[in-house]
């Protein structure tokens, strides 16, 4: 299986970030290219006023965009996220999966908003950090995992990765590849990014691939970048550095299968203890 | 709160490795340390066919022994982990913890028994490593939390820390220090030690305190060492080598409540959107 994951400059024009990918998607052809993928709010300023103004409905105009690449250049895209509107009008930070026909074969809500407020660390050389999604986002509610020819997928947003409990849901769930369209920050990213992935995959048994935005020093969310493909055994695979550049990788995923069987981690999951069903979602 | 974390040569005589103890507690006295803390079977080689033939009853000489230490010394002693028999006879790898006037506050009994199969790596570095504690071992059933004058405790063992859900809980249940006697191996030691202590300390918010036996090449199973006491934002804060050794590391606990308002992590778990009750466990 092989994964490009493009990190992206985003500017403040949606067709010109479009743009931008599907140049790059036409540099990708014919080098066998089997999932592609973006980072969190690809297409818009990472700004909770710019959410609803830039957010469209499932099947909008951005979507069809979306899907026409991923049927043209016969790739399943996972197209980072966007901003989607409902009919009540809520706006949630969405993932739309396609396959390569162009159909969507999934739709994940990030569950857990990004609420921070962290000061500044000179000492540690740690810039603050202040965002509250909820200003303008609703969470959304379920987990989410879809198959593919590769069998099954799972996939959750940036700040999810804080909550590895979603992440053994997916891999329960018969995940063994968790994707993770994100956009760290200056603050958290050089201490948590690489320890959040790598301990995920390892404690979830899949491979993980986070794909970030690429840094933008003038924007107001400054994105740490830095998207990586991650071994079910925690190692990093193959890493970018902040700069806009696209990662490709070869993965095969029998390799969770082999963990999983030298070191069962997954099967010994102790739910029940805690008077708790085993989890099992769809 | 001041800790020592006593990383041991272990031996096959159970009086020796207890007189050792004994005489690194009187080189204690007078640091003002608050918790003394051992490694996971400091007093019993680690290997499946000792564990029956070293298992006490709770209240047992060893136990005896220990509770005289923690009385003896007022510290709260976190006294690593020795094979335990119930009245059924089972034998359970167990974590007793002893207030300064020597009385047990907790027993946790190893939820997780250490079960793996993984094959030598010689292009990585790594050595085969093969372990079934199960084959002469009962795995508890009960995550384990316990007041002391510093608030509310977490305690595990070693292959416990793979399982991310069950920090959370005690993280949940009101645990900001988590103490985990450990002994994992050169297999999975270099690659994962650091990784999964540094990142269950940052998704459940506590400190944890993990405690190994030091290294012995001659023992059948050869310990990793490293020794560590790490902080809620996922910093290794003071750590050992291989040799024997005491860790001795002050630390405010009150440090987790910042980060938990900084990074409100702990209290945005959506258990209940897996259909799951909140957990609480005492």
């Amino acid at each position: 299986m092989r994964i490009a994951q493009i990190q992206s400059l985003v500017s403040g024009r949606k067709e010109e970030n479009l743009d931008r990918m599907e140049e790059e998607f036409c540099r990708l052809d014919g080098q066998g290219i089997d999932l592609v993928m973006f980072g969190e709010m690809f297409c818009c300023p990472y700004e909770t006023p710019a959410f609803p103004l830039y957010a469209e409905k499932e099947g909008g105009r951005t979507w069809q965009r979306l899907s026409s690449m991923a049927r043209d250049h016969r790739v399943i895209l996972s197209a980072g996220t966007m901003p989607e509107t409902d009919e009540g009008g809520h706006v949630y930070n969405t993932a739309f999966v396609f396959d390569r026909e162009g159909r969507q074969i999934a739709r994940y809500r990030k569950r857990h908003l990004f609420e921070v407020d962290i000061p500044a660390d000179p000492a540690a050389g740690r810039p603050c950090q202040s965002f509250h999604e909820s200003e303008t986002l609703t969470a959304g509610k379920e987990t989410v995992t879809f198959d593919t020819e590769f069998g099954r997928l799972g996939i959750c947003i940036c700040f999810d990765m804080r909550f590895p409990d979603q992440f053994r849901d997916m891999a329960l769930a018969g995940a063994r590849l968790i994707l993770v369209p994100a956009a760290f920050n200056l603050s958290t990213g050089p201490v948590h990014w690489d320890l959040l992935h790598r301990s995920n995959a390892l404690s979830s048994q899949c491979f993980i691939a986070a794909t970030s935005t690429a840094r933008n020093e003038h924007a107001s969310y400054v994105s740490y970048g830095h998207s990586m493909l991650v071994s079910p055994w925690g190692n990093v695979i193959s890493e970018l550095d902040e700069a806009p550049g696209t990662l490709i990788t070869d993965i095969d995923l029998a390799e969770a299968d082999r963990i999983r069987q030298q070191l069962p981690v997954l099967s010994a999951i102790k739910t029940e203890a805690a008077g708790l069903p085993r989890r099992t979602i769809s």
